[in-house]
Formats: C-alpha cells, sequence, structure tokens
C-alpha cells in the first residue's frame, strides 16, 4: 500500500495520491485473484471447485465494491481539478483510473450480479451442450445472457456515449471501434479467400510432411519447452509452466503462470502453445515496474497481449531461420527418437506453416485465422444488436463459414459452439486477435529495420535484441499510450494491415 | 453469499442473518489467505514473494475492515436483542460472531499495523540471526515487537476482561486460562523429570536401532505417504500433498493442502509428518458441512486442532499395533530395499518410540515435547508480563534447559532462537501443543471404550471405527461447544491430564 511510484510528491496532491493508494489495493487484490484463478485450473483438487467459486466471487464483489465506491469518484473529480500540477504521466494515470471508473459504474450492482449468474449458468450448460453437439440444450441460457449483455452494453453505451457494441469492446481494447475495425476486416475478407486457395495450390506441391513419430515422453516435453521458453527470455524466478486443460497466461506481472497440455504423440501443438503463452508471458514480465500497481502501469489491451504471443509464436517462432537454429535442439530433446528421418529443417518448416480449411479457430493457421474472427465479429455484432435471433445462430455459422473458408461444418460442436466466449458473455473480445495479429507483424517489421541485431539473432537463437526492442517500445510502455500512440511511437504509422498480408504473402506464396 | 445454513428463516431475523451473510464473506476470504499462503509455501517462484506479502496485506485488511465495521457491532447488538428467537446451534454462532468482534475491535487500527510491520521485520532479522546463532543481532527489533505485543495484550485485557496473556491465548484457544494450564503444568513438571530418566534407562537396554539403508527415492516416498493418507481416510477429491520448507496444513475446509519435505536417507521423518498433517487435515474435512461458512463451523481451537494431528501420529500411527500393520506396506514402498534386515516390526516400532532429551522442540518425542513446552510458557508470560528482560532470554532459556531436560544448548541456534514464534509475535500460542497431546490421549482412550472396532481396526489398517467416532464427536461439532463442553461430552469429563500420563507409563514403562 506504499506504493505511490507514480508521483512521489504527494503532499499537494491528496485526491490523486489517495486514488492511487485505492487502485495500488485493486492492483493487490486482482494479483490475489489471478493466483487464485490459475491454481483452480493446475492444482485445485476437484471438490475444492464450490468454495473456489466462492472465493472468487466475494473478492470480485469487493474489487467492484472498492472501484465503484462514491469516494473514488468524488476524488477522480478533486483530482481533476488540480490535473495541471500533475505530471504528465499522472494525467494519463487519471485518466486510466476514470476510464475504469465509468466502466464499473456504468452498470448497476443488481444488473452485475445477474449478469454474472447467468453467465456462471449458461458456461455450465455450454460445457454440456458442446460435446453432445447440442445447441438447443443451452440456447435458453444463452438467450437470457444475450438480453442481460445487450442491457448491459446499452447501460455503457449511455455512460461512455459510444455505440453499445464499443462499449462492449472498449472493455477489452480501449480505443477499439467498429470505425476501425470495418474498413480492416473488408479490406482482409477481400483479400483472403484468393490467398488461402492460392496457398493451399502451392502447399498442394509439397506432398507428405511425415511427422517425427512418437512417443514424446512427457518429462522430456516439458524440459524442452523450458529450454525455450528460456531462449525467448522467461524469467524463471517470476514465473512457472504448468499444466492445464486450457492453455493460458495468468498470475501476475511479477508472478507470471503459464499453462500447456502435452500430447505423448505430438509434440509440436504442446510447445507452439508454450511459445505462444511465453509471448504474452514476456509483456507481463516487462511492464514499467515504477508504475506496476497503476492503471497506466497495465498491459494496453488484449490486442496488444496477443500481438505480443503472436509476434513470439507466428513472427518468430514458426520463421525457417528460428526453426532451423532450433532443430538440433529439439533433436536432443528426445534422444530416443534423433534418427527419425522426420527431422530436416524443411519438414519442420513446412509443418510449422501449413494451412487447412478447418472448423476449429484454436486450431487455425494464421492464415485462414482471420476468416474464423470475421465471421464472429459479424455475427456477434448481429446477436448485439437484435439482428439475428439467437435461434437462427447455427445456420448463420455454417453459412458465414462456407461463405468465408469454403466449408460447413457437420454439427454445432464444430461450428457456433466451439468457443466458451459467448456463452460465457464475453462479447465484443473475437477482434482482439486478429487486431493482434496484424500488430505483431506490423511490429516485428519496425523492430527488424530498426535493430540490424535482430533478424541474425533469431537464426542463432538470440532473441536479446528482439525482446530489449519489444521491452523498450511495447511493454515498458503499460497503458501510457492510447494503442495508435504506441503504434505510431514504435513503427512510425498506426493500424496497417497491409503489413501483416505482406508478411502472409512473403511466408506463403514468396 | 447464499449460505445461511445455520438458520433458513430470515424474514424475522434480519440482523442476524446480514451477520450470518458477512460473516460467510469472512468466510471465502479466508479460503483465499489459505490458498495464497500455500501457494507462497510450495508453488510460487522466488520474484513473486513482494507481490505477494502485498496481496496478503491487502487482503488482511479488507478482512480487518468488514470485521470490525461498525455496522457488524450494530448487528451484533440487534441480533442479541432478538436472542431468544434464535435456534440453540444460532445463538452460539452469534456469541462467536461476538467473540471474533471484539477481538479484532480491541486493538486500535494504528496498533493492528505497527504490529504487523514489527512482526515482518523481526521475523525477518531472525532468520538471518538464527543460523549465525546471534541473538543479539535480533533483540532490538525484538524489543520493539514484544513491546507492542504487550500494547496489544493490554487492549485485549481491557476489552474483555482477562489478564493479558489469557487475552493472547484466548486468541488461538478460546477458553484457555493460566488458571486452567498452571496445575495441569505443575503436574506435568513434577511427573516428567523422573518418568524421563526412567524410559532412557529402559530404552538403554535396546541396544542399537539400525535404519533401514536408503536411498528412499522421493517418488517412492510420495506414493507411500498418499497410500499411507488414504488409509487414515484423507479424501484426494478436498486435498493434495505437496512439499515445502515447514511443513504444514493449509487450504480451506473442503480443500485442504497438507505439505511435508523429504529426505533421500530417511523415510519415517517425512512419513510420520505426513501423518501428523493428515491428523490436522482430517479435521477440516470433517467439520459440518452446514455450518462450514459461519463461526460455528470453525475448528474449535489450536490446542484440539492439534489434537487430531496427535491422535493421528502419536496414539494411532506409532503404536505397535499398527507399525506391526504397515510394516509390509514400508518394504513394498521401497523394492529395492526390501532385504534389509532392519526391517522388522519390533525394530520399526521401537525407532518410533525412542526417547532423547533433544536441544530441538519440533525434533522431540511425545515425552520429552512437554518439558520444551512448559519452558516457553514460563518464559514467554514472564517476557510479556515484564518479569524477563528480553536481553536475558537465553540465559534463562538455557537455565530452563538445564533444570527441565538436563541438558544445555551450546548455542542460541539450539536455543532460544529455534522457533519462529515469538520473533513473529506469536505469544499465548505454545501451551496448544502441550494440551492438544493431552486432549489426544484423552480422545483416544474414551473412542477406544466407546466402540470395540476401533483397537482391532487399528492392528488391520482400517481407521473408519476410528473416524466415524471423530467425525461425529470432534470434527462435526466445530466450534458449538467450547473446549471443556466438547470434552466432556465425547468423554464423559474435562481435560484430565492423568490420562495422557497413561499413556505414557502404558507405552514407555510398561
Amino acid at each position: 500500500m506504499n506504493d505511490f511510484a507514480v508521483s512521489a510528491d504527494k503532499t499537494h496532491l491528496k485526491p490523486y495520491a489517495a486514488l492511487q493508494s485505492q487502485f495500488s489495493r485493486l492492483h493487490h487484490l486482482e494479483g490475489g485473484q489471478g493466483i487464485l484463478h490459475w491454481d483452480a485450473a493446475t492444482m485445485m483438487p476437484k471438490g475444492g471447485s464450490d468454495s473456489r467459486t466462492e472465493q472468487l466471487a466475494v473478492l470480485a464483489v469487493l474489487y467492484h465494491e472498492i472501484l465503484t465506491s462514491p469516494a473514488i469518484g468524488a476524488q477522480i473529480e478533486a483530482a481533476k481539478a488540480q490535473k495541471a500540477d500533475l505530471r504528465a504521466l499522472d494525467q494519463v494515470n487519471l485518466m486510466e483510473m476514470e476510464r475504469l471508473y465509468r466502466h464499473a459504474t456504468a452498470v448497476p450492482g443488481r444488473l452485475v450480479e445477474a449478469l454474472s449468474k447467468a453467465g456462471s449458468k449458461c458456461e455450465h450448460i455450454w460445457r454440456e451442450a458442446r460435446p453432445e453437439s447440442d445447441f438447443a440444450k443451452v440456447l435458453p441460457a444463452f438467450q437470457e445472457l444475450l438480453s442481460l449483455t445487450q442491457e448491459m452494453a446499452q447501460a455503457k453505451s449511455e455512460a461512455l456515449g459510444l455505440s453499445p457494441y464499443d462499449a462492449l469492446m472498449d472493455q477489452f481494447d480501449p480505443g477499439a471501434r467498429t470505425a476501425m475495425i470495418d474498413p480492416i476486416f473488408a479490406e482482409l475478407e477481400a483479400f483472403l479467400p484468393d490467398f488461402i486457395q492460392k496457398t493451399l495450390e502451392a502447399q498442394a506441391q509439397w506432398g507428405a510432411l511425415p511427422a517425427v513419430a512418437g512417443p514424446f515422453p512427457i518429462e522430456q516435453q516439458k524440459t524442452l519447452a523450458e529450454t525455450m521458453m528460456g531462449v525467448l527470455g522467461f524469467e524463471f524466478d517470476h514465473g512457472r509452466l504448468d499444466v492445464s486443460a486450457h492453455p493460458f497466461c495468468g498470475g501476475t506481472a511479477r508472478d507470471v503462470r503459464i499453462t500447456t497440455r502435452y500430447d505423448r504423440t505430438d509434440y509440436e501443438s504442446a510447445l507452439m502453445g508454450v511459445l505462444h503463452e511465453t509471448g504474452h508471458a514476456l509483456y507481463e514480465m516487462g511492464l514499467p515496474e515504477a508504475s506496476l500497481t497503476q492503471p497506466i502501469g497495465k498491459p494496453r489491451g488484449m490486442a496488444v497481449h496477443e500481438s505480443q504471443s503472436l509476434l513470439m509464436e507466428m513472427q518468430v517462432c514458426r520463421s525457417q531461420p528460428f526453426l532451423q537454429w532450433a532443430l538440433p535442439t529439439l533433436k536432443k530433446a528426445f534422444p530416443a527418437l534423433e534418427n527419425d528421418p522426420a527431422w530436416t529443417a524443411e519438414n519442420l518448416y513446412r509443418r510449422a506453416i501449413r494451412v487447412e480449411r478447418g472448423f476449429i479457430r484454436v486450431d487455425a493457421d494464421e492464415v485462414t485465422y482471420p476468416a474464423h474472427i470475421i465471421l464472429r465479429y459479424r455475427l456477434e455484432r448481429q446477436l448485439l444488436e437484435g439482428r439475428l435471433d439467437p435461434q437462427d445462430l447455427p445456420s448463420a455459422w455454417n453459412a458465414a463459414m462456407q461463405d468465408l473458408l469454403g466449408v460447413t461444418p457437420p454439427n454445432d460442436r464444430l461450428g457456433c459452439l466451439q468457443d466458451i466466449h459467448w456463452y460465457d458473455g464475453a462479447f465484443g473480445y473475437f477482434p482482439s486477435y486478429t487486431i493482434g495479429a496484424m500488430i505483431a507483424a506490423q511490429l516485428f517489421a519496425a523492430a527488424q529495420k530498426a535493430d540490424a541485431a535482430i533478424a541474425p539473432g533469431i537464426g542463432q537463437g538470440d532473441l536479446l535484441p528482439l525482446r530489449q526492442w519489444l521491452r523498450q517500445n511495447i511493454h515498458d510502455k503499460g497503458s501510457s499510450l492510447s494503442l495508435q500512440e504506441l503504434l505510431v511511437a514504435a513503427t512510425g504509422e498506426g493500424l496497417n494491415p497491409k503489413i501483416f498480408m505482406a508478411h502472409l504473402q512473403n511466408r506463403y506464396l514468396p
């Protein structure tokens, strides 16, 4: 609670200092929640589930009570009145505080509680409905949740002066607006179908891409994963790697917990997952130490967060130079398999960049992934704006898949039931993935231009130059700049989707 | 927060129902703290320490703020005014609420904070001073902490109408009083020196007790530990076993986390430690489901808690019938060592009950252990009451060791610096250990009388009859009875130290 790094001079800035203290408290509360969530996914025995749900609910309510307390509102007004006395960074911090406060107070407590309950209920039913491919089973709970989400979006819309959908996106990516995304997604949509077709035709020339024949013992996979995390710069003094059903990056900035899941017959998927989560972890580990507890010290949003994981996974680790360098390390990780003829640099690289028209987003390659996102972006706006009746979701989904990817899911498990997001009440999140992919390409191109040591480093397993550039230009900025400001400062221009498309062109149709 | 199991009828009992809701909130906050403490000791990377300290501090402050809020005080008064309308159990719950409230409000916030800081500081210095055996190093911080502890004891004394030392004991063991402990400890003190001497003489006849020659691989030790936990009745759906520097039982009732530490050269110490912690865990797992979130659903105090671990470890697992039954399981756990001649039932039992005049409490056997406690009880009262100057602690300690155990520690690391308690501000805790040992003996004797299946069950590795008796008579009672009421209900009489002494006599000088 003695964490006032943003401004040391408190005597003349009482309301602002009081706010810093409260937001520091919220930060640590959030850190505790992060570890408890991680524990629930990795360590907790099954029978601890009910009490954990209650513990997290109590912490969430306390968080909300502190953030929405009238004292905070009054302190924000008072601090704004003295804004001229604050340093520039403190002024930005104050703006971020206000943004968080306005988001939190926009929704009445009754609605927060109703949403939380409806979300838990719908998610619970979805967990049964998905394997059974039974959309009708989850439909009533989903309709109820959607209706409450619409109510929340409306409330936030009014409080923030944004459209309802923009107000939801703003929770995950401050400043993200449909006005920015629509033309970008339109450009991608015009580009992708033809590009996917041509890429598939080109890759058809490759013939078979044999997998190294396993098994790949879990312990050996874990050692390999930790070795490669070290290569990327993961600080094991400030984090760890564990196993969970769904891989994630959690915990808190000075104690980052990433997870994966291992498959004894396939080492590639766990390894690439770990490298992806390591990208997330490096962002957390590089956040500005001096303002970690303040809003300004947080990650800029989900799109930037995703850009850091995709930069590491897609731009760096699936590149030919990196994989060529990594090959001996991979072979050494599985001593019993070292004579497998599938261990060639060319095969390794081609397997890493295979493109397929698949049904499942989380299994998608970087070429088809944006199509999965555009579909969801379209449909969730229609749902939220009442232009798509939830009961028509399966047919709308399948039609859009045919339209965008040229395939039709044989059932809803492989279709509109595959992702947790909507059934958990998260609308407005999906665009982050593809905006993140575009940011990753743009940052990586700029980084290589800015420091000539980066590209050769990657071919030698030396990621320090890249990491230093990311730390200085992205991680250490926290939330002190808007997304567009961050991009302009780091790359000389705002978000430019052409760089992502150029990356695809260079890699897939050189 | 919908946890009103103690009383379903809320309409006429508004203040009481509101209290139940707040105490449920405190319960879940405590559960979260429990898991975060466990994580810090078992999983957390080193660099997460600072942020964890802050997280726990924020949760502790929130806990204290909720418990001491004026609203709670007013609700307690209002509920007491309507007390006659409450069921008997609810009335007890209300009394427990008031006890917790009075303890928490007795100490001004300023003093709580000063104590917390002085405790952290002193503990930190103690961690350096202990290995260096340098009492002078920790003395100034210890003096400061002691002085604040005296202030707190005085404040609690006035608020609770107890002597300062009783007020401190009451935090750990509600109802524990020096008036009860003094004559019991006097009786023990008269009994022990001669008894220890005779036991040592008897055991000297045994000759060498060879240890099974290791090494004992950690994985095999862990499998054995989990097997034996299962025998005792540990529910793995509601708990787990991990490794930490100092073994403990933590987490929360439906998610109990116990720890141990393994030594490749000695399986006995980790195993006995696990069985001890399993006794603690069974108490938590057996607390009354319907009132888990309420004060009445908590363990009765540290002495009863310790009685449950000592009952399992000392009364059951170090007994001849149990060890005889366990021998084949132990041998099977270490297949490479099965032909070691030290694997005999007699050797196993004798090694489990060896008595030694040692310097270190945590390594002490059950015969000399009470002497270690009586020493600490005497000295901490003298310190608290200003009758012993902290700077004279080392010489007072060594004199008391000579007096009670006939040995003099060669240095303060093996003397007054060995335990964390005082250097962490915990005064009034030590008596719980020996009261717990006496309760264990008394409960075990009563249980065997009450159910004739218990004793033969132990010789067959069947602990279900014992566990059922403990569940019904101790665990499921939570805090609904005082310690003395609990003992009377379970054994027909209040605390009777003669049963413990009879146990020692039967085992060591039969």
